[in-house]
């Protein structure tokens, strides 16, 4: 299994050299490294001085570089899709219609990038991974996915199972296996196989982010204090969905005691201005990005204690939100909402806490 | 009806900043203006130095400000789809669900963001609405929403009024009214209000795209090959979704012979290196963003000449993909994907030649 390490900041702080720079360090350590750079336009291209492809090329000693081509995986996924319902379906409605004619919607490239991330990491073909997406908000909601839509997913299966709808469609969806073999098949096993492998995706996902030593992110910034602010919002975003930080990397800026304050307890790392012929002296001011120990985890659930601790750095209290239904404990803060589905031996709980302290809210279960 | 006015360009070369003037610019001429921000982080609180809000406020004479929050736009939408679900669903099946508790994933911000502007746009409270969203592929594909979206309702309404499962569901769902009148209702008439309204709705977004004094883009950038090249690339995928480019705003860069030949026809402007206690120099370099005469469509159909004319600025002969499929033409370039529906005379009738110069691609139909 590979590690994945991606970089958030706001525009123009120089994400993308420092990513392409990080790789080119983890590659003459000796990692296998894959880059996987999200931008369509021809930036990669410019900055490496090859011609970056949708299918992983070696460009120097263990570091390959691949450009995300949403069209083209759209196009693998529906044929997927078509096959998944050709199992499924006892009429499959899909055929007609040709990945080659499907349009780009919102939300389809970040869907389709984390499927392909995936893919590549459970490939074993590399040590790690750096992804250069767009570093805000949208490559939150990317990582975010395997929560969310995991969320989603159990959700509405429950409220789905209890209509008449699917009742009505159970004819039509079932197994081809079953139908061949004449094995009864109810409404209540929903979908069981592409549902179930979804549902072990998403959870494998969750688990991957929930690990640092598998997927961490870094913050860029430079002194300005806009792009500080931008990072310092990421940063609470980020435990929102999930995905642990593991320090600020300073571009071309003065490192202050009030932006070490400010960012307490990350280590911040100084990187010296970037000259084009001396990719070297950034490359020896990168920080050691497997050192993973030490760092703030987003959430940490105490079973024995019954309490669970979320980290929200940046926030205030007042933007805090906090409601419960049933077995679900939603935190709102600053656009990200989050699921925390309660442990089965707390079922019937509920919050009898909250507390919001140094950048953490604890909650008590009663 | 007001004109919406958006900015596209690589992150740092100041989009924000010069959507920000340019909103005091129009303002000050007397227009009533609404800027809306994307950006969930502070970074509109700390440039205009007032608490920005979900609602707009008027922080000068003529001039609103709003910034999009996800979370509250989701609830009102689920609170909607609600409704609409009771008045056509026999057994209402969303009902449990609170918009309170649903998280944002990706994509939602951009289709959220969309219906936003279009309240905004038809409330007539506004001569000009500036919006300053991420400026990049994401902000493509928001404002492809009404084509591309519109492209599957129709492509995919078709393929299951084919199928056998909307003769199953049929029972479910139909108009509470017709149920009660006891009028008959069919599978054809799938859906028809609620799916009539969308269909209009992105009908209406299309026919405002088109048209340049409604919806248009100016690309920003520096003098920054990457962020020319950026700037570039999204000339022409704006294009593709059919959003007009009016002009390019050089910001802190060199006016050169080779740039203005990059951009042709585009009118270059030079803006000032911006002094943060003279916006006033900054205010008065921008263009007149009212003029759009002489400004390249991004598709023209002349049903006399049976010719469709595509603009593709900053793509090669080999980036652009052609097929058709039935009625449809599939255009793709540089990551988005456009479908061309022929107009009703031209059924039946297939592309019989293509052509790629300067720029246009041009397509006759036999």
């Amino acid at each position: 299994m590979s590690s994945i390490l991606t970089f958030l900041g706001k525009g123009g702080t120089g994400r993308t050299t420092i990513a392409i720079a990080a790789a080119r360090k983890l590659a003459a350590r000796g990692s296998k490294v894959l880059f996987i750079g999200q931008d369509p336009s021809p930036v990669y291209s410019m900055a490496l001085g090859i011609e970056v492809t949708s299918e992983p090329q070696e460009i120097s000693p263990n570091l390959s570089v691949v450009q995300i081509q949403s069209t083209a995986l759209l196009e693998q996924s529906w044929e997927q899709a078509k096959k998944l319902e050709q199992q499924y379906l006892r009429s499959p409605i899909l055929k007609n219609v040709y990945g080659q004619e499907l349009a780009i919607l919102p939300g389809m490239d970040e869907a389709l990038a984390l499927n392909s991330i995936r893919e590549y990491y459970q490939s074993n073909k590399y040590d790690a991974i750096i992804y250069d997406g767009s570093g805000d908000t949208s490559t939150l909601r990317m990582f975010g996915i395997p929560a969310n839509l995991g969320w989603y997913v159990n959700r509405f299966r429950g409220v789905f199972q209890e209509s008449d709808i699917v009742k009505a469609l159970s004819p039509f969806v079932q197994p081809v296996t079953s139908a061949i073999l004449n094995t009864p098949w109810k409404p209540e096993n929903l979908a069981p196989e592409p549902m179930n492998q979804a549902g072990n995706m998403l959870d494998d996902g969750k688990k991957a982010l929930a690990d640092p030593k598998k997927v961490i992110s870094y913050l860029v910034t430079t002194s300005d204090p806009v792009a500080v602010a931008t990072a310092k919002y990421l940063w609470g975003g980020a435990q929102q969905v999930g995905l642990t930080v593991g320090g600020v990397l300073l571009n071309q800026g003065q490192l202050t005691d009030d932006l070490t304050q400010q960012f307490s307890p990350l280590p911040l790392t100084l990187l010296p201005r970037k000259d084009l012929d001396n990719e070297e002296i950034l490359i020896d001011a990168l920080p050691n990005f497997q050192d993973t120990a030490n760092i703030p985890q987003p959430t940490t659930i105490n079973i024995a204690d019954k309490k669970i601790r979320v980290f929200l750095p940046g926030f205030t209290k007042k933007q805090v939100k906090l409601t419960q239904y049933g077995g679900d404990i939603t935190i709102e803060a600053g656009e990200q909402r989050r699921n925390i589905t309660l442990p089965p031996q707390w079922s019937g709980r509920s919050v009898t806490g909250a507390k919001f302290n140094n950048s953490y809210l604890e909650l008590t279960i009663g």
